[in-house]
């Protein structure tokens, strides 16, 4: 029998070398900037697994930490950067200390650089299925989709969550692919009714093992974006184990939708340095 | 028994009191500009019931039309309007001739004046659920709502139709009022499945009567978008006459949604000189 499991540590392996491959032919490295304030431990932990995967592929990384700084000063740096045609990608690492406005900061990255695609424009492009750069969870998904042939056109897909960073532009994605598409949340009623009828559930809510077996359909497709940390294990969204035999494809945590985010983002900045010197 | 009609003309004919009001309290008269080009004649109707509208309410209305004009030399007139104070709101009338970019034109609009809510900043904004200027017809589907009491959260909305005018808004403002939303579109599978499911459904694709009897959830509340010309009559969406003693709620066609749509404008216009003067 064939595996159930959508493997991505293994297909963001392959992509890693694809964009390796890919850098290795350009005449400039591309360069991204990564920003980050304060002493948030998880946010030390992501900021160093983008640095090295830039590393592998051969982008240029570089990191702007700022103990502390005003947003205004803060907005001054991101503007330096957005002119600076050296650099084609540039994330504030989330979350930033209290009282920092994050929607300003961010929105003050120009669209062409902001390989997050959390500006408003980029969101607003999304929807309008223009060419933009994509948020980096939802993307690999749809890599993930596309590499294990799973068909969205006319497909009902279950998305529940409504982040701006994974809910709300996988949502957008899907209905770009001619998928229908129901947004569920925290506030959604009988649940369950809902999950049960989706040919493809996408779950990023965040609590351990919240979809259990009797909430989804048979032969289903199920991707888990959900990372619990509990007794130093991580645990996914749904309950692997007991949904496992039920279901068609299903990504496990860790190793299915997280490995790929990271490479989606060393993507985007290639998109964005071909962008910027093909006039694409 | 209480009327199950949803009766926008008469909705509309209260708000349209109220901003004709509030108007009259106002230091200055808030000014529309609207822009045509070419000689649509479905454009020319919905232009006079603008200016109708705005005459009533005590709005400045200025139309600027052209002939012909040539994209950069349009916006360039944009550009002129985006910075005169005494300018409030800017639309262009779409559809423009043939060969326009009818999207760099019309985000060329800048997003405080941007009364029609179509350009991406607007659309990012509405996505993250930020104060900004909604799409009219959303935006009068949404106070139908709200006049009627129709509760949202929790509820199940089923929005038929992808466009940037009406389905894609509409479906955010429905998830910013925490209801659960599907949209569904032209390659949607199984509709019918979904559509029963509906406590709400929204339908805005264009096809006389496509919505039947037995499509519909016994209960439940139905906008009807839709307005099709056949012999010189408006047809809904929605086989109104069948559907109507099995739901709950109903718009009409003519005199459901359509009225609100241009009320709805008036009030953008009046919003948008709000945020102007107050800095709101």
């Amino acid at each position: 029998m064939m595996s159930k499991i959508i493997d991505g540590k293994m297909v963001s392996k392959e992509i890693k070398e694809e964009l390796k491959e890919k850098v290795s032919k350009l005449k400039n490295k591309p360069t991204l900037v990564v920003i980050s304030v304060g002493d948030n431990e998880a946010s030390k932990v992501y900021v160093g697994q983008k640095e090295k995967c830039a590393n592998y592929i051969g982008i240029n990384y570089q990191h702007l930490h700022f103990d502390k700084i005003e947003d205004d000063k803060l907005i001054k740096e991101i503007d330096k950067l957005n002119k600076d045609n050296s650099v084609n990608g540039i994330i504030v690492q989330l979350p930033l200390p209290k009282g920092m406005n994050e929607t300003k900061i961010v929105n003050s990255i120009v669209k062409e650089k902001d390989v997050d695609g959390l500006t408003y424009y980029n969101a607003g492009l999304l929807l309008n299925k223009e060419k933009c750069l994509v948020s980096c969870t939802p993307k690999g998904i749809m890599e993930l989709f596309k590499r294990y042939h799973v068909e969205l056109k006319g497909r009902h897909v279950v998305v529940i969550g409504r982040s701006i960073l994974v809910g709300k532009p996988m949502m957008n994605l899907l209905i770009n692919a001619d998928a229908t598409v129901t947004l569920c949340h925290s506030k959604t009623e009988n649940l369950e009714k809902i999950t049960k009828k989706a040919d493809i559930l996408v779950v990023a809510i965040g609590k351990k093992h919240f979809i259990t077996r009797d909430m989804v359909r048979r032969g289903s497709v199920i991707i888990d974006v959900g990372i619990n940390r509990c007794d130093g294990k991580l645990y996914g969204d749904v309950d692997y184990d007991n949904v496992y035999d039920k279901v068609k494809l299903i990504t496990p945590v860790p190793g299915g939708v997280g490995p790929m985010t990271v490479v989606m983002l060393m993507q985007n900045v290639i998109e964005s340095y071909e962008m910027m010197h093909n006039g694409k």
